[in-house]
């Protein structure tokens, strides 16, 4: 069974809901339950204004960048957009949630259209070599612990055996983390549901034996190159740099099909207790 | 000589000069010269509005992201900054391009200071091995044919021998550019300069054989990691993935102590003429 633990909503599409304000406005509510530790996961917080302004603008995301400005929790917030630039291909447009008074994010965004065709001219890498997601144990939410967080049983990740090592305390030594990921009961896949994916593994550093407990994301982009096919993505994500009090994560989502559907980066931040 | 070829101002602080118009707008000059065939180097054109985040916010970037609305022609252009939210360590703002009533380029940046302790836990990744700058002739400007295009005498660059073959119509096949960089003068590399080197290269595509003529910058995000110690800067340009009338520039800018100081990438178009 894939269904959701407990009473709360547990479609993607119901969870990342908007509800048209006008003038540009939008309603939406963060839901409990795709939090960590309290905090709403961060693509779960960057897909309802991308939800928002695919409606604002009437396309599909191109390339989304979120600025993080306070943690988000449950409960109702408002999306502000504003088309910044319409033209005959592409829409750039910005968003603003806000709960109440306090803002939580910031994003701007390019719109348009996906083509149709699947047309690769490169493709200079290759999806992750993974078990079978039969063969993999699906990773859950310890309620004794309180980690892995509830967040995890919102969708459904089989993480490469390799890189769970971390959860028994043996860390790979590499900071990277590869998954198997779906939507609850097989919902499909639309761009949002990408955006979420690209921040919905545990961090890559878990995995790379550093002193760094949890990495606030500053700030994350996605480029949607395509809407996967139905079926399992692949997710293989990677840390290369660790300086300065920051370090990025490097997603490459797949589908079922090989194809890569997005790319992302994010810039987080080792917070000084680390 | 490494001085401008003409009588415009050659130092690239000077071609970037913002000036404050009050209420938080800054007037400045897109200077000739720094064009790639008529349009401002998208590099060049986010540095303007970076230089008057700084000085809006009293932070320097940690992470810039513009998004191209329309290109940029010499003169004079008014850029709009709008503080998001100012926290204790890092501010996020806004700003808009406009050269007249045209939009030119939005951007987004989170702020905050650079950490001046080296502290690298992970560099998982070795700046190029390249041949050393004074063995590797100056890519520069052929007035004859007009490729390469002003905007190059700009700053002096020193391409990998093996990344220039397609110069000679023989691309390596290997989408990459890997690069000696320093400004005129040895000027002295800041964040601005940082953000504008992240799109200083010619399009990595001209080295994998595909019919792909000019590349136009949708979105470009620099983070910027540290302010690179005197010296040369080494560039290291790639595209993985071409699909989808879309391909990424993934960059990795390395400083002359062989620290990483910045990681860029952009999504670019393939136009449907190539």
């Amino acid at each position: 069974m894939t269904s959701s633990p407990d009473s709360e909503p547990s479609g993607f599409a119901t969870a990342t809901a908007v509800t048209t304000a006008g003038n540009g406005h939008y309603t939406a509510v963060i839901q409990p339950g795709w939090d960590i530790l309290g905090a709403a996961n961060g693509g779960y917080l960057l897909a309802m204004p991308t939800r928002a302004l695919i409606q604002a603008t009437g396309r599909q995301p191109v390339t989304v960048t979120g600025h993080y400005l306070a943690p988000g929790t449950p409960g109702p917030v408002v999306i502000s957009t504003e088309i910044i630039k319409e033209g005959r291909t592409f829409t750039t447009a910005a968003a603003r949630t806000l709960a109440g008074e306090r803002a939580l994010l910031a994003v701007q965004g390019t719109f348009g259209q996906f083509d149709t065709a699947s047309d690769i001219l490169l493709q200079d890498a290759t999806a992750p070599a993974m078990p079978p997601a039969d063969q993999i144990p699906r990773f859950r939410h310890d309620p004794a612990s309180e980690l892995p967080p509830p967040f995890v049983e919102r969708l459904e990740i089989r993480i490469h055996p390799d890189d769970t090592a971390f959860a028994q305390g043996k860390p790979s030594g590499k900071a990277r983390m590869r998954a198997w990921v779906r939507l609850l009961d097989d919902e499909p896949v639309d761009a949002c549901a990408l955006v979420m994916a690209a921040d919905c593994l545990p961090p890559t550093t878990f995995n790379a034996g550093l002193p760094i407990a949890w990495t606030p994301t500053l700030e994350l982009t996605v480029h949607i190159r395509a809407i996967p096919r139905p079926g399992w993505l692949r997710l293989d994500f990677a840390t290369r740099f660790v300086s300065n009090g920051r370090l990025e994560v490097d997603g490459l989502i797949w589908d079922a099909d090989d194809r890569l559907v997005a790319q992302s980066r994010q810039i987080a931040l080792i917070p000084r207790s680390s």
